[in-house]
């Protein structure tokens, strides 16, 4: 993370990696914990996620959590738990560099989650970063509406096919797939990593859409080898692993492994 | 877990387990969190703990935890941060049903430490067990003293040449191994899994005297590999994997295996 | 509580009393904390609702309370805060089994809630009942839309209007009356347990409303002998006592014992 | 504060103070604890006002701050982190005695506004004030709508271009002015306390407004030096110094006394 | 409770109604909450104690209660979870105007309490009184050795044996009988309200060290019945209902109401 | 911060600056807030303390404020509640790196704290400091005896008197001044800035003990004046500024300068 004090303007690390060609990889948080966001934090990952919609988390939590982040070099990210203005504006002030926005279905939706990710007069965002700004330095208002990342989730029947209209939203960063929600919407169960035909042709549409527009597709993925599968198909960011499921499934597997 | 309005006596799971001649698993919890203690516990542990000492918990907090292990089959236990009749005579009004302490160095703090377990006469347990006894039933007080579980650890030098009174402790039902700890003793590094055999010289000693005294060894272990190598020396109840570590390893490697 | 590992099918318990005529009974939990909810859910309750709107908890507590709860045999149900469908899905992927929405003033919002309870393609909710489906079994996804209970309160005079309208929505399964503000909708002062006739007959008409329409009418009563009068009139829910009026009443009344 | 049980009517003091034609100091409470709320409260303010938009605390936190607030002298508001009925409802029932709406735009905004704080048929707020019937007596449901303040901010382009009718609003108290947000939609930097004759002419509208309408107008201000200039314009109101930055300014010119 | 700025000395109102010879009602505080405890020093009682031991708070809910009990007229006490000097002085720091410190055994063990609890030379209490300084005004240093109140319990064999050696205790202000605990320590079951004749015994000899020694005897009772009847003994202070008994009991008998 | 990662070894910045002939300057939170920690931290301090003694914060808000620190160059230390190893260890593995532990009255208990925060053979330590070695890197356990500070108080007449055997212990780092308990031991007023002679000859026998056996001497103080004064006399580290003083003091100045 961009360190306070430090002479260098105030930048989001994810756009240098995108502009190295990168593609980097994301983790998902979901238990309400400080620790276990450092644990996270501290694995490897490029960025760490913040889930407010399906994780378990209040602000005063998130809060915490980007407190415990901001001791890693992972970027802290959030998923909003609705595009709501209210929420998105105290995640930002509180020190995340990018919101991911659920159940986006259509460009109003979009332009609006943006328009709460920017200040005037590119959106509407009210201004008091009090952490942001003592975190990320005194250019933090001048470089806010360049840096904070936004992504809009391509996850209904109505947002896929309105996914153009989405991916034309000025301001806007990125498409993001959640395959367990845009399953269902096909009319599909909700795998985490869907292998029937449907769900591909809807990924091939998402991904043209933000290759149009010139937007970051980004999937959420359960399995290395499923995201690495993936990742030839054009995404340019990758969410690989959440702290419950790892650590569900990593105890489970102990405990089978001595018991068998 | 014995649930509320069950016809049955109070009993301890573990108890039957062992009468049983089985080895139960026993997960760890550090992280503190009542969710990630109810994941933990639905993942096929037959005991659970949740650890005061190096875990990151206040009493109100393993109180939670204890609330979410309640959801499930799992026994829930707990290691004090010291051998301190306060704490545990609270965590086990809370539900605990066995208390691991740590750093036992003798006899009397093994009995000051059984005392703090059991009511008059046996001990000095103070009387309030608010949802123990609503968890557990009505005749939670007179089966107490005979259901809860005691395990003290040896892991000091001190706690290692005295390991036969310790052992000899009535109403004490275990010893328990922290590897770590009794390795630094021991003049080694701190490893959770040692294979010095000056280690294996203690851990033969510590089962000599749980044997001769009829007591339960517990080990702490990391890896099945391990614990299945140990289980074989006579341990009866053995600790594997706990949750921070489970995270933290399934995290990175996660990662690595997309890096890579 | 249906268990875990269960081998029965994950189902609503209170579907299963009014499928055999009983009038289940439901406790009112106001105060922020796991343990009354505990204590509340011990207490003989069919149910226990947390109310979110005029309670004091955030979703947080609300997850600890439901954890709380899941030690007991009552059936969780939260009451949201508006008709909000990111609060309700939280509360519902963290395993309440039913939803009471306040403010139901016509059919577009009767919709609107019920969608916000049931997956796709019969609503919106969107995928991730990370705590729901551990607790209550792999067929968690199939089978929440139909176990899943859906309470529209009717207590403006909007809703009162419109009462005909809000009973017809599909999915929806029952009309909840709150007296205190159906009371001040009705221009009556905001009690509990009202006597005017201008409420009786507001009660009536929400009461056939709910005949007509097949859905089952709720009452939120403070006393039991308010109670057992009205649950002839038809209502086939009933909720009997707040954890803060028992509280407040219990303690008031024990110091008069003594002072006088 | 009124306390429980004197035998005067509930009423709120800062009407009081009003009436006789004094400027009250409001203190802004951004840090989420209970301690610094109520040191901030001793401190010789008038009122303190818990702000949940760009302050760090969830609802919990501002009850408990309500709570040590009410320890004091100083009349208890809140700035809502929305328009948001639901949120505005519960922190009346917590015991707040004034609510500051951040962007009001338009006289339906306002009109919500001051209906979310309204028992009908004056508004929509919903019947439950647990905490505030207990607090401010009996007679807290007949004199609420008279006592509870609203103030509405004026601080986007739409607002200043609509601040009329606004100010306009039946039971709107007043309207208040946040300095950095307000230059922000003027096209200057945030300033906290502007020298811009572009922002005085944005003041001087939005007083006359106020004026016309008999509102009260506040100001929020950061150093007393400005804020005495600002009250010669005929604010009524006025917002002194906020507990992040009192802390971190006093901290900064200690640290720089010693080393320099 | 005397109140900031007041002009008259910090004074403890309980030592003003024994001088007045009445006999103050105490409730008992053992959910962590600070709502359940503003609710309970609502309902009439003269003072509230805070249960650290059996009761479910850390510290900082304990903070948060004394908080809430300061917008009320009841005296703030706590009962320490042990003799822990560390414990006693932070609940002090915090507004705690008396202490019930339980399990005392002998005479150094009730003089090592008092001396927690008042400043040098009289005791060891550290200096660092930030809220009660605040709360109680700027004499509390001076006056707090002489208003701050110290009960020893007197609820074991030895206790019970040296009872008129702590009695004698210096600055020591009362005894406090625990039922279930003595009831205990003389064999008895550990009923609250108990009947046996070595129970009624063992509290003539405790009254009558009190007697000798000049000190307060305090019951722990359940029901006003049995308090009253107790208080012809001599008992100058009667503790009457526990927040969770008082919730439970009252929960229950509502259901049971309706039920039958 | 030795930042995660880095190819340095894991070493206590303050030990850098006093090889430096450098005197340190250190912030003081007793406010229990992971938000008011990273303020405080970000003030210009080069090590701030959290305060449990005289603070309000338990276990877990300590480790948010420690990963709150962690954003930024002050090094976290804690002033334990007691010479309490048990909290003492609890504190170091969540990150402090150094120790400031109260009221040490002679040899044996200087011993006790030394041994608390060092690993055997040195001291007694228990192993286990998951987040420390995170945070500070793989050499954590072999650096840690030689990095982590440990500072004992003299503060009572008892520590006045031994405070030559204190200052000898080995392995202690240095002695710290807490003007007010002192004061009151030697029969004065509790000033935090004392001008008494008596005070005066006390710190100059603690400095000369200090000096005789090569140990740091810390004053705490208030205002930058006193500071700057005492620091002449040979104190080569000064805590001056603490989080609820600095706060309160500000807040009530910039109301006096309005309203005068």
């Amino acid at each position: 993370m961009p360190s306070q004090g430090a002479e260098e303007m105030f930048s989001n690390p994810l756009r240098a990696l995108w502009a190295r060609g990168e593609v980097p990889i994301n983790g998902w948080l979901s238990i309400p914990s400080a620790w276990t966001a450092e644990i996270m934090a501290r694995s490897g990952y490029d960025a760490v996620t913040i889930d407010l919609q399906h994780g378990y988390m209040d602000f005063e939590t998130a809060l915490a959590m980007l407190q415990a982040i901001g001791n890693t070099s992972a970027v802290p990210l959030v998923r909003a738990w609705w595009n709501d203005p209210a929420l998105i504006g105290r995640l930002l002030d509180a020190g995340a560099l990018g919101v991911i926005c659920p159940l986006v279905n259509n460009r109003d939706q979009a332009a609006a989650f943006v328009g709460a990710c920017r200040y005037p007069p590119q959106g509407f965002r009210s201004y008091g970063p009090t952490r942001a700004a003592s975190r990320y330095g005194d250019d933090y208002f001048e470089r806010a509406n360049s840096q904070i990342l936004t992504f809009a989730m391509i996850e209904t029947a109505q947002g896929l096919a309105n996914v153009d209209e989405i991916a034309a939203t000025p301001d806007l960063d990125g498409l993001y797939i959640g395959p367990a929600d845009l399953s269902i919407a096909l009319g599909l169960p909700p795998e985490t990593e869907p292998s029937d035909p449907k769900f591909f042709e809807a990924v091939d549409r998402i991904l043209a859409a933000a290759e149009a527009h010139g937007k970051i597709a980004c999937l959420h993925a359960r399995t290395p080898e499923y995201a690495q599968a993936m990742l030839g198909k054009g995404f340019r960011f990758v969410t690989l692993g959440s702290d419950a499921n790892l650590l569900s499934g990593a105890a489970k597997a102990i405990v089978k492994a001595l018991k068998t």
